[in-house]
């Protein structure tokens, strides 16, 4: 019995993403259990494994498989985006030579360790040596692929994460959503200056106690503990594969609203993961449909859902017995305000969803032009502050505090940051599709039954792995392709009007 | 600037060491971390990677490079022995091809978690099937690599574990070994009941509390948390890699102290590990001696050093604080009487030095059985049994407590057992060859200090990888090759005598 050239491409993808598996536990490990010292050989493992999977796929008989089960008539759809997949991936990868691949490689897991001591000490010099190696490789890494794609070298980069996204579209958007922000930014604040003042939740409030809330939280959404763990890191992430997804977070003894919400947020990933088709599990069709997406669902969790008026109604008084926790401060009124608080603020991170958008324009502008060339990474620091003071107004007093503050560029993903505010604007879209498709899920959520939204979330997204293209899952899901009106909408009705 | 055929092995091998490393993390985290629902993936991941390396260590340029390197004159002895390394892994593994070396990883994934349930359900026959398939694909690579290294299939599946190890001359010192023992365990068994009884440690003991003096206790062993971890699993291991060793441990709040002997076992295995060749890392002849001696170094620490009344002198005060103990059950004749108790019993890693070899060599005595073929799999649990009434007069009530209890041959590690007892012999010809050349190593034990004794066994044994054969490096430690006299000397000394 020979194979097919498609069950033949089956076999191989299905290779590839058990080597993509095992770098995910790897990466995941070196984040939550690794001991300082293990880092050399770890290093060496994962270039190891990234240049294997590149060979795998840069193998010189996919070309004609590939053509070959393109054309074959005999495919059902779901084979046929399976196919169109391995195509993309193909092209990806195979546009650079494994000299690139394992030299970025080693560039990023250096330059990253160097970025943890140089944004300790707040020293970017410290770094940049390391950060123009990795920029000078990625941006040879994005003129290839742009060759290979006929894009432009950021759009090359761009659709690695976005697949179809393009820096012109999001440029509209982003321009809408920018024109938007800065007058309402300034009513929001006038708004919450005019009411009551937040009152402090006081703790300390334990970590395991912490640790406990989290995963009923968890448990609530609807993770599979069987599926997955709940862990500590430095930065909280969410990793593993689809059977086994490891998310993270870190606890702050002085505050745990921060660790929940995070929780909450890794939670929304993790869900997709789990969701995702199980009849195509390690099929590129049988992946998540791209980062925007991704982060659609864990802003979805996290800002649509956890920080609603409903949820608070429901997690208040497990909030209040976990921590033994009284009086006003712990009311849903106070807690809705402390979850919903608005302020100018120098770190992405710690961004409310008002402001959030203008940290990540500022990465967007900044990256692209460093991608073609027009920014030197000497200017990095003073264009990270100009930009700070012309989108938010205010200047981050250190680099630590300005443009050492993500891991991002230091670890080799140029071309990402963009996907954070196109997965807030979809998650809200989505949010309100699905509230219009089931009008029980706000209600629901104020009980602590995630069941509806969940319903709606795996049928309309996860269940269709990338089966389809962004816009295409976005709009069969909605109604609508992207845009900002929901995002702005649910803004007025949260900050303004709520 | 081209590479010898001796650098173009060096870059090949150190590639193929990255992924042994990676695998060993991936089989760590299963043991620790992994949730239940993660099994299928994780096989996936382990498989292909099996398979990757395989497929490096065939690759057709490997015998030329070889041949190659072996006629190069300009090599020094570390390198030359580096060699030898590298054609004993390319025979052995070049001897397999690719198929079986998948079919046996996903045999032995599925037979493993079979026989986890068969094993809590005490029901061999659940658990036949699967282990038949695991049997059978073992004979297979048996025969293969008996071909390529002109030896029985059972010593070719030994050599794999303990280069250089042949069961004829095992059964040579395990039958002088089985000459002694009967008549001493009576001995001993005798004396033990003259003696005062052990009075029991009243617990229960916390977990965390557990876990610190563990922690306490490998540092003053010598082990370097910067490049490794400590944590639970089911199964007791130490994996990960040279740079970053995992050890795991299982507690029982009703007694600490065979998780915390279970520790410094470890523990014994981790600094072996730690203490390899600095400048060999990621190279064939960096890696430790095999099996019987990464055992020596765990018993010499578990059973010579930690069991000794020196190491109970320093232990003792340090338990009491950490428990609240106090009174005679805590006072350093009891805990001596404690962990020196021998008694016929029916689970091999439960079981006492002087019992220990039974366990063993019924074992031993099974698998050439199996391997051979004149044991039957149906025939297995009353061959156990059998086995156990001769050489240690008791018989197991049910299978789990019989052939049901080790995960060995259920993980397809056949041709292992042997090297835990001459692990325990050759600990003992090294204790008292390190007390001969440092006499100074007891009374620091005494008070804490292991560095002398960690100084000897870093000079001796770790800082020569596997630059020697297992006869070589004994000789040059302890001045003669394995033989049981010291063992035999230690038990007398410890249980007739002390």
């Amino acid at each position: 019995m020979t194979k097919t050239p498609y069950q033949d491409l089956e076999d191989r993808f299905r290779r590839m993403d058990a080597l993509s598996g095992a770098l995910n536990v790897l990466h995941w490990d070196m984040a939550a259990m690794m001991p300082p010292g293990g880092v050399a050989a770890r290093t060496e493992q994962l270039a190891t494994l990234k240049t294997l999977r590149h060979a795998m796929i840069t193998d010189a008989a996919l070309p004609d498989l590939l053509d070959a089960a393109e054309a074959d008539a005999h495919l059902t759809p779901w084979q046929r985006a399976n196919v169109a997949e391995m195509r993309r991936h193909w092209i990806h990868d195979a546009a650079i030579d494994a000299d690139l691949v394992d030299a970025l490689s080693r560039a990023c897991a250096a330059c990253e360790t160097i970025w943890r001591k140089a944004r300790a000490d707040s020293d970017f010099p410290a770094v940049r040596g390391a950060l123009q190696d990795v920029l000078t490789l990625t941006r040879r890494v994005g003129e290839a692929k742009a060759e290979a794609l006929g894009l432009s070298p950021y759009d090359a980069l761009l659709d690695q994460y976005e697949p179809g996204g393009r820096a012109a579209d999001i440029q509209t958007v982003f321009d809408d959503l920018g024109a938007f922000l800065p007058d309402f930014l300034d009513d929001v604040l006038a708004r919450q200056a005019a009411a009551p003042a937040v009152l402090p939740l006081d703790g300390p409030f334990a970590v395991d106690k912490q640790k406990a809330l989290g995963r009923r939280m968890m448990e609530t959404l609807g993770f599979d503990f069987d599926h997955g763990r709940l862990d500590e890191s430095l930065h909280p992430c969410c990793g593993g594969v689809y059977d086994d997804v490891r998310i993270t977070t870190r606890y702050d003894e002085a505050d745990f609203t921060s660790a929940l919400m995070g929780v909450l947020h890794e939670t929304g990933h993790a869900l997709y993961d789990q969701g995702l088709p199980k009849d195509w599990r390690g099929q590129p069709v049988g992946a998540d449909r791209g980062m925007s997406i991704h982060e659609s669902q864990s802003l979805l969790m996290e800002m649509q859902a956890c920080r609603s008026r409903e949820f608070l109604e429901f997690a208040a008084p497990v909030m209040r017995r976990t921590f033994g926790g009284s009086g006003p401060a712990w009311e849903v009124g106070n807690l809705a305000r402390l979850y919903t608080r608005v302020e100018r603020g120098f770190i992405r991170v710690d961004a409310d969803e008002v402001t959030y958008p203008a940290h990540v324009i500022l990465r967007f502008r900044l990256e692209q032009a460093a991608i073609a060339g027009d920014l030197k990474l000497t200017d990095l620091p003073g264009a990270w502050n100009d930009g700070m003071r012309e989108l938010l107004g205010v200047v981050p007093p250190t680099d630590r505090e300005g443009c050492l503050q993500d891991i991002h560029w230091f670890d080799g993903a140029w071309g990402y940051f963009p996907t954070y505010t196109l997965g807030a604007m979809t998650a809200a879209q989505m949010f309100s599709a699905a509230k219009r498709a089931d009008p029980v899920i706000p209600d629901a959520i104020a009980k602590g039954d995630f069941t509806p939204l969940l319903a709606w979330l795996r049928a309309s997204v996860h269940a269709k792995g990338c089966s389809l293209g962004v816009t295409d899952l976005l709009t069969e899901a909605t109604g609508e392709p992207l845009n900002a009106a929901h995002f702005k909408a649910h803004l007025k009705r949260r900050y303004l009007d709520g």
